[in-house]
């Protein structure tokens, strides 16, 4: 598979082409049109071809895709046959909804053990994976591959914790943390997951429908006073 | 405030700037240039003064923002002094660390209720949350303003219950179920935690960048053996 410099927004698209395709392969569909799927999705048929082109061929003109080998091709993109491991820091409310709900494996990754310094969490196990102390860390990874470090600590100390971490050569994180873990010009990679950011969205969208209707109800007004 | 069609990427980063703000005003910091502010968010200041352009002019030239003025504007604009309603439907483990951990009323959010099935949590409360059971949910929405569905019930039931929540009136769903709510032509409002987009993203990144080091050993391989 050849890789070019993708634009973010693709990258982003992905994940979303990989869960339509496993809804559409549990449905049985065998074969889509770039029409049916940009429908399904709310984009354009072109926007899809040219989302795809940027990772070799994938379909055949007028034939449409087979979901299954775009599927692959998808995940092979993505990483996920990569057999990435993760560790997990901070076994608390989140972390522990983490490795209770989340299927890392799903996504092909191997969630390998949590760290937390709670007496009573350390040497037990949720969902299969073990609770170590926060001082076994140093040693656990200079003994095993770590590709992603899973970040769900108090913040407090988020950026404390990372630092030392990328000393150790952690390169990537997944942040649960609501902080900015790193310089923006690091080349350390963090993927955030914002909560807070997300609802902030949702909270303008909602106000800005809100006042469009308001600015609707205006003119409707106006309109009746008129005649 | 005036309000004009915003594009979606300058949106997202509203929240981005209301973080960093509220980072300064805790540092004391009262002042900023468009300058400074992009260095830290990795933004250029052209980039700075054009995404707060699209809402009336928050700065003067060369005596840049005023901390806390621009915070109160940002937060404004994010629709957080509006008095929202959420209620909270599935409460498992994710809900439940919602419920715990994520502070709703830091983003202007009042979390009023939250629903479930299972008849040990009906009653009680979780950090002073109370919750209801599910068969009570209709008369609470008849009987409530709710402006905000925060949906974490399994995704088997996800989009039934979706589609009975739009016809009682709800248009705005802060969604964690890893399923696409709605058609993507639907006017309803649905901000999506896709855990595993996120985890997805980050797998590509962290493969990209296995690649392209061992494209760079190979160049060097080759360069040596030439020499």
């Amino acid at each position: 598979m050849k890789r070019i410099k993708v634009s973010n927004n693709v990258i982003r698209r992905l994940p979303r082409y990989l869960r339509k395709l496993d809804e559409l392969n549990e449905q049985g569909v065998s074969r889509i049109s770039s029409g049916e799927l940009g429908k399904q999705l709310g984009l354009t048929p072109s926007q899809i071809r040219q989302d795809f082109s940027c990772f070799g061929d994938f379909g055949q003109q007028g034939y449409g895709y087979n979901v299954n080998t775009l599927r692959q091709d998808i995940a092979t993109i993505l990483g996920m046959d990569r057999g990435f491991n993760a560790i997990l820091l901070g076994v608390g409310n989140i972390g522990n909804a983490l490795l209770r709900n989340f299927s890392f494996e799903e996504w092909g990754f191997s969630m390998k053990a949590a760290f937390d310094i709670k007496p009573e969490l350390i040497g037990t196990e949720v969902n299969g994976v073990p609770i170590l102390g926060q001082e076994q860390m140093n040693d656990y990874l200079q003994q095993n591959k770590v590709d992603v470090v899973v970040l769900c600590v108090p913040k407090e100390i988020a950026v404390k914790m990372t630092n030392d971490l990328i000393e150790q050569g952690i390169d990537a994180f997944w942040n649960f943390t609501n902080v900015e873990l790193t310089d923006p010009n690091s080349d350390v990679l963090v993927e955030n997951m914002h909560f807070s950011d997300s609802l902030l969205a949702l909270s303008y969208f909602v106000s800005d429908k809100a006042d469009e209707e308001i600015a609707r109800q205006n003119r409707q007004k106006r309109l009746n006073n008129r005649t």
